[in-house]
């Protein structure tokens, strides 16, 4: 870590902060240069917090040398990490096709929904049965229900599952039914519900969130790592932008990001990304071509009936022809779409 | 809500749209342009979401014409709410000052920085004792015996104490320690925690989201407001930028928008929006000037050892003189500092 | 065009915003709702802006139906347009491979570098010898020396060559000297500028601003076929957003957007997209996935010594080896990297 | 200007570092901690740009100390600039009430306008003679037509007068006809245009970019200044923001941050910023409650016939009850809000 200090800095500052660092157990290097002093403190620096430093008068920046996650940084381990979902792999050159509704819905429609999805070559079905809405008046989920609802269907056509988690107290009954628990986006920072799933033993879903840096979703990763749960899939789903013309704003670039600062597999969500059913395709091809370990597809049946997020959705059909163009992309880049082993 | 569809509708379309809208309970008036062709819902538009509609083929695109919250819209309410926190009034006329450290820390700590900031004008008193931090290393806040450090110097200096709650499983301590609950900025659309405290009768800071619009606030203000707690007050404290001069952006025409749509009060907060004590002095002023409610600073006699947070803290001294440029401004407004009445 | 009325509006507000319909030449359709009432334009509404009618009293809201383009619309022109830069087809299935330095430099390096990429596959040679810095004391480009440089090293590889221009009073020596003409993502919205370049017939490379939505980069392009040239190829090079990791935000669904809304090829920029060489050949291949119709790449053979952007370029060999990968996978969709007929 | 290396950086690479920095002339100052190495250079760091030290392999990031602008900044003129425009000051307590249509439309509306607002306590009129419209079918301006109207009224009405340039080919007419030259939002890194104004001894209004930061600001600032006029003053009118309910956001913030790093006097412009004319009163107080030197806000008669923006105008009446709380708030802060000496 480097203390920058300011270019009127007076003596007893510089004293000041040398005292300080000491104190925190770190030796200091000064560096005395024609416009500006800098000390630079030669210790662990990911036990300390910046924020602290930079305010001590004659501060005025302090700069991170290391990035201030450990469990989830390439440093700590160098190859790629491979996440098993009931058999199915995620990462070093193992894709992850997750699909299905939005929300669980009635068993019937899952069951066709699972269906169709399996044949077009999804290897994991997902549906929400705790829903975070927008609006306390619109549809919130199945609860539990919903839970077995996607259990049954899952194992009938022998897709692992994974649905959203949102209360803490869910965590029990979510790691009961599903094979991997989803953090929503606006969940990624709930560092409490985190701290829960890290507990489990279970893979998780971590989406990013719709403001969250690289190093916001990596530092929440290290949440669930450092509980002990080394099972962790990241997943870009689009970060809020100005344009209208898209939902969010899919942030293609964060995968190859991802890959050079982290082992964890991360792949891509251009339902949400998007929220245009017109450009899920090509983006999905996108995100396969730049890195992505799988890819996230929300896909019904009737979209002008779902429960949520129906515009979102593809039609079976229109899945079909995009997993057909991802196995054929995948191929090209020396990857294969997972199939399910049990 | 307006249905607009695609100019190459086809009339077997037309006619889906308007089945779709008959089976969900709304009278059709269709428009046709020479251009497009229109259909307007006539009935309660805040009983359905325009996503399904959107998924129906042939449809471009759906507007709403009404704010999908009632609770919170002016139209419900017309005059400013007044919530009253142990006492001290907030909105109309009566402006709250929030003020405190980051972090609750040890209690003679907590009693100096509660002697100064009352005597320099705040009146309520603030503090964390669950924090969410970016990194599971950091200071996690003292838990419970923080809420009741907090309690006890709050009412030795006759001041009442808003402090976070992160867990819903907390809730119930928060609500016996605590004179006002706060939802933090992460947790503004944590839907599950804003049921939970919607549930008790204390009032709710509730923070606005870094990437959250005006109406997701207000949506989100709208499901506490559902579980029959009327006590909320907003909170505008920056949202996600692209300059990294400052923290946040500090989004002050948003408290002038809240004012127009919505009868609860909002404050701003210029410590987290700005992340720079020099900053929090003139932009404390523009939010009074702009029509807030209130204002938030986070107050440490001691940054550079705070536990959190440390470098966007005012000491005290600097505290009372903007607490003092704000009485002043108050005045001009014909507004004033609430004063506590226990 | 729907004119959207307030809840309270009066009758005579109403009656007044009829007869300012009128007055504009359009013909109004009056529908009545529960709740608000709606006045629909019957007429041609690309002729008129919808900001003056948002300021008549009584109205809530005026909404587009039409894109506020004309030219550069789907509608104008079904099919794809193809651009001819001097034999290099652009659109239409033909990828154009855009690579050099950032600036133009000594002739000798241009001319290594341009045998380099030639080499490697690239069909237009690029050099900026107008170059806009952000510093006024950063080197600003060789000027109309560097124009003859360009000139005479791509006719010596046979590449056809792209250049910005900056200045309306440098566009006759640019056309002069160049295969196509490059407006920069600074000048996007530089009105006078298009206008200009408009007047050439020259292909012109239009550049999306920082900020810029896809609805102002067409009508920018929109103020280019205006003046008559309909040789215009856009290029997404990232937008401003709130993580510093990348220097833009890379945004790849903006092509598939462009797609369904223009018959104008659109290429992609990972160079300024992402700032990094690293992301650029992940990048690049997500952006030939996605739909775009080539990719522009910086290349030198020394970055450290680049007189500007070093640390975005590639080094011919890396860019040799993205090159390969953009063949297959373009093959793999059915496309084909133009070659340079001439 | 810090170059801190590689965790893995070889010996030859440091060596190959510390060469290159004794190429540009300056000293080094290695510095090994436990996990990096960082080298400090000694020497003018304005001089050069970190871009190519980037490029070096070996090297992870280069950290500037120093502000990439000299001129603006406060170091080289500590105390605030006063600029003058043609007998009115603004800056150093001097506070511009720059008002007037968007576009300058015929005399007789210019005539009643400028009374209305020289009345209501304007103390600079403003027009726009050539207009950047995003549509190239939208009013264009009256061009120097225009700017003879705008001269004429302004004598009458004893109000200097601002009006927009576009083009650097019409900065002799511009510089003959107003008394003060804008550079608008769009053009704010024209730096042809930039340069051009520099040229000239008039002052000039430099409006800050939609997606520029402070820094780019102030680097724009410097471009005029370094062409040896001194006379410039900023305006903060809102950047790009996520949530539409205001057309950008308003980043009152920056105001007080420019304060802290330049010399240079700042206004406001609520009119561009919020777009609403609802909004611009409170956000024209918030802009001088933090700070600002005057503001700039878009008056109309009639704005609904206006050729330009017209639902961001006020009406006269509107316009002096919002002067009449600037002029209490002004007062309260010790600043005057300047008088027309001629």
């Amino acid at each position: 870590m480097l203390i920058i200090l300011q270019s009127d800095v007076s003596e007893s500052q510089v004293e000041h902060v040398l005292a300080r660092v000491a104190e925190l157990g770190f030796k200091a290097h000064l560096s005395r240069g024609t416009y500006r002093t800098i000390i630079g403190l030669i210790g662990d620096e990911q036990k300390i917090s910046p924020e602290p430093l930079k305010a001590i008068p004659g501060v005025q920046d302090v700069v991170r040398v290391l990035p201030p996650y450990k469990l989830a940084s390439r440093e700590a381990h160098p190859q790629p990490s491979v996440v098993d979902v009931a058999g199915v792999k995620i990462g070093g050159g193992h894709l992850a096709m997750i699909a299905g509704p939005c929300a669980v819905e009635e068993p019937d429609r899952m069951d066709r929904i699972a269906e169709a999805v399996k044949a077009a070559g999804a290897n994991i079905f997902r549906g929400g049965a705790y829903k975070p809405r927008t609006s306390p008046y619109a549809f919130q989920g199945l609860g539990e229900e919903g839970l077995k609802i996607l259990r049954e269907v899952g194992d009938k056509h022998g897709l692992p599952v994974v649905t959203e988690v949102m209360d803490p107290r869910c965590v029990p009954a979510v790691e009961k039914w599903a094979d991997m628990i989803q953090i929503g986006a606006r969940n990624m920072q709930n560092f409490v519900l985190l701290t829960e799933v890290g507990r489990t033993r279970k893979p998780v879903l971590l989406k990013r969130g719709m403001s969250a840096t690289v190093e916001d979703l990596l530092m929440s990763a290290e949440y669930i790592l450092s509980q002990g749960n080394s099972q962790v899939v990241l997943c870009e789903r689009g970060v809020k932008g100005f344009d209208k013309v898209t939902r969010n704003l899919y942030d293609v670039a964060s995968v190859a990001v991802v890959k050079g600062l982290s082992h964890l597999p991360i792949i891509v969500d251009p339902s949400h990304a998007t929220g245009r059913p017109d450009l899920i395709p090509p983006c999905a091809l996108a995100g396969v071509a730049v890195g992505a370990d799988g890819v996230h597809i929300e896909v019904h049946d009737c979209p002008e009936v779902a429960k949520s997020d129906g515009p979102q959705a593809l039609l079976p059909r229109q899945y079909a022809e995009t997993v057909a163009q991802i196995r054929k992309l995948a191929e090209l880049l020396g990857k294969s779409i997972s199939t399910v082993s049990k």
